[in-house]
């Protein structure tokens, strides 16, 4: 028996446990937005931590950094020559919504139906399990691992990963590695292994106007006294025009056109208008015309008003008009937009809007470029065969509409992200109910258990054959995507 | 010495007293908004009907209502032919803002300044109180009073004043009376007595947009589906043009225009565009063109965005794109405008710009009609005279841009009503801060001392002299307003 063949045996013998710890993983409310938070965030780090030393990693530790802290760990392959993969992940979870949103407590994971439910069952705990679980298999088995392996799992991907990035930056040559490894999107639907290739950017700001220094009574002053609420309706109006474009003077100038040849693969193996509609339970879409609602949400830019928040909002009604009112926007960015050039568009396009009778500011909340990984690459033809392999069926290549900060440091620092996603459109990720399959958690942790072990096949990455994208017969033989 | 002097003599003696025993009532948190103060409200009634019952009120009384209850009770006069007034005020307040936006607590309060700081204070505790320590002084000094009186008070007032609408027209027969006397409302400065003779109406409703069932991840689906925080803005956005005029069609069909007489009237003794806008704390003046900023306030219509909510409101950043966003509006109204009318416009004119995407649904708040009182009556006189004379001084006469939903009931039953303000423009009503200047509680006790005593004057209902505006010299003799 081949010693992948024992490695993925062994995996399949301890899948109630892995799942066991995987709800141990779930119950931290580790929501690295609130600062409530803090101490389930760094608790969350702690029980990593312990896990990883657990299956036998060295120097597993918890790093502290400006904001929450990093675990990192390494377990090292016997031959030294063998190459590095950063295996990536993140720790925290998105706010959760109101308990009475939710079917079952969002920290009280359970299994229904096949899935772990629970608020980061999916992004990213269980993800980031399978490649935990992946390494323990090869390091029971057979003794150590594969390839070297860095573990880098931060606790800020969901606020913009501030801390990790600088960590980064100031550890490269610690943390110099062949590849990256990451699990934190989408399947592209059920038993369809799917590779991302590109992530958007993302800008978000806070703003806020401010018409007096106080609430003023609707009655004494209606009419004469310019209401914040209403200003702030007509500013956030002014982003879009009436066809769905953004109305900020510059927003698309670096937009990088996609290839026809790109276009014409996604078209035919990314999700439809109607799967991505029923996917998000609308009946309707929205948006740029001349692109299909994947292109929209993939390899063209969006920007979406994520919360408003003026004068009274409490029962019953109050006659007044608001001091101020504010709003949090968020663009998603793609190739070649620059993060802070489109903030400073942004905030000359409302500070020109915002009328005299109001003060504008306005708070830069995140800042994170758009990423795209370059496709004809060894690592590439090692994941694509590994999803293959663990799934029974080729992966398709798709572009995230999400946004993953660490890609695009890691692409400035020379390390390309393979990213192999689990998690299904439909797990109601960033919402209530979310929930992971857990056969595609066992799935992932043998496409991971296999990506190591064919990375450490030696020389597979100086035999960096060509990887061309799937494609139908009669195409050109050019016709490869991603350059 | 005339009996009128010792009655005012009495309430001199006794300043302390009435401002410890109106900080009591003040205490009460009597919002009525909000139902967790439903027993408040109703302890606060209590408080009213016991302190009527002590200065000499006979069946002073809690009336229960479907919502907050009304305190009556009666005074008879001596003389059976005397006429009837029916005194008016609230005792419930508006909510309080946050207390850290509150230099003392809102319901503990306190004299600074020469003034009493707490919520209701002003609007309407403090000015109601005058006319029940005027009841008292006459009570006390001539051991009856000089006219019948009926006190109704009621706790629904800054919520729409439904319970106590029913109450006057089911009980029409005993709540006969020749006139209503009410403070609830401002003066037009400091030493200006003021006689209210129109109010605004006002409805308000509350709008939802609901595009999905469930919040979606703004990286996922932002830019192919539409955002309800953003639509929302849009809709909101086409409430007015952009020269400030209201844009739902029909709006105005109804407004009444101001005689030319009137307008010139009000130029000269209401507040001018540079007083409003110190009493408001703003910079700038907003709104309908060829209109004075307190015409804007009074005789013409407008309409408020009194709260938004939608999305994430919270700490830091939420890459959400919300399932529903939520708008509180209102709209003050002027004669001849329709409330249900105007609801019926204003829901036809949202309807129709809510886009494909979303699903709109809207709740009426309120419905209150304006009102305009005709200022040539004997009563009216009266009132000036007794202004007169408290304050030294010859009132102004003022249309208010706020709504008290009775005088409109009131007119409709025949009874006149006779609006007297003691609270200043600055006196934070609707505000945190909201005070009361003593010095006009204790001229609101004599001209309401005054007023009773005028009223119970033989035969002065019937000797009914026509009452012009005072006018300056050279203006032609018919530029009487009101008619």
């Amino acid at each position: 028996m081949a010693l992948i063949d024992r490695v993925l045996a062994y995996t399949n013998a301890h899948r109630q446990r892995f799942v066991r710890e995987l709800t141990e993983l779930v119950r931290f409310p580790s929501v690295s937005a609130d600062p409530a938070h803090a101490k389930d965030v760094r608790a969350c780090a702690s029980w990593l931590a312990a896990h990883l030393a657990s299956i036998g990693a060295t120097g597993a530790r918890v790093v502290e950094t400006n904001g929450h802290p990093i675990v990192v760990a390494v377990l090292r392959a016997s031959h030294p020559d063998r190459p590095t993969v950063l295996v990536y992940g993140h720790y925290d979870v998105q706010p959760a919504e109101r308990a009475t949103e939710w079917t079952s407590p969002p920290f009280a994971p359970v299994v229904r139906d096949g899935s772990l439910f629970g608020r980061g069952s999916c992004d990213d705990k269980g993800q980031l399990f399978t490649h935990l679980k992946a390494l323990e298999a090869w390091m029971r088995v057979a003794g150590d691992v594969p390839v070297n392996v860095i573990c880098m799992i931060e606790g800020e991907e969901e606020i913009g990963s501030a801390a990790l990035r600088s960590f980064l930056t100031e550890n490269r040559l610690a943390l110099r590695a062949d590849v990256a490894l990451m699990s934190d999107m989408l399947m592209r639907g059920p038993d369809r292994p799917t590779i991302t290739y590109a992530v958007r950017g993302e800008i978000a700001m806070e703003i806020e106007l401010r018409g007096t220094d106080r609430d003023l009574h609707s009655g004494q002053f209606g009419g004469a006294i310019h209401d914040p609420a209403q200003a702030l309706a007509e500013l956030l109006a002014s982003l879009h025009d009436a066809r769905g474009r953004i109305a900020v003077p510059g927003f698309y100038d670096r937009v990088r056109p996609v290839s026809a040849a790109e276009r014409r693969y996604m078209a035919r193996v990314a999700p439809d208008d109607k799967e991505i509609l029923m996917s998000a339970g609308a009946g309707l879409g929205w948006g740029e015309r001349g692109f299909s609602l994947y292109e929209r949400t993939t390899s063209r830019p969006s920007l979406s008003i994520n919360g408003i928040s003026a004068g009274y909002t409490g029962t019953g009604h109050k006659a007044v008009i608001p001091a101020r009112a504010s709003a949090k926007l968020s663009a998603r960015l793609v190739p070649d937009q620059v993060p802070d050039e489109i903030l400073a568009l942004l905030t000359r396009h409302l500070e020109h809007a915002t009328p005299p009778t109001m003060r504008i500011s306005a708070t830069t909340l995140l800042s994170v470029p758009p990423a795209q990984v370059d496709l004809d690459s060894a690592v590439m033809r090692a994941a694509r065969e590994s999803c293959a392999a663990a799934f029974g069926r080729a992966p398709v290549f798709v572009r995230l509409g999400g946004t993953i900060p660490i890609v695009s440091t890691l692409e400035a620092l020379g390390i390309p992200a393979v990213m192999i996603g689990f998690a299904l459109p439909d797990d109601r990720i960033h919402a209530s109910d979310e929930h992971f399959e857990l056969a595609n958690f066992h799935r992932g942790i043998a496409t991971s258990a296999r990506f190591l072990g064919l990375l450490g096949q030696a020389g597979v990455l100086e035999n960096d054959h060509r990887l061309s994208l799937p494609r139908r017969q009669g195409r050109r033989p050019h016709s490869a995507v991603g350059h």
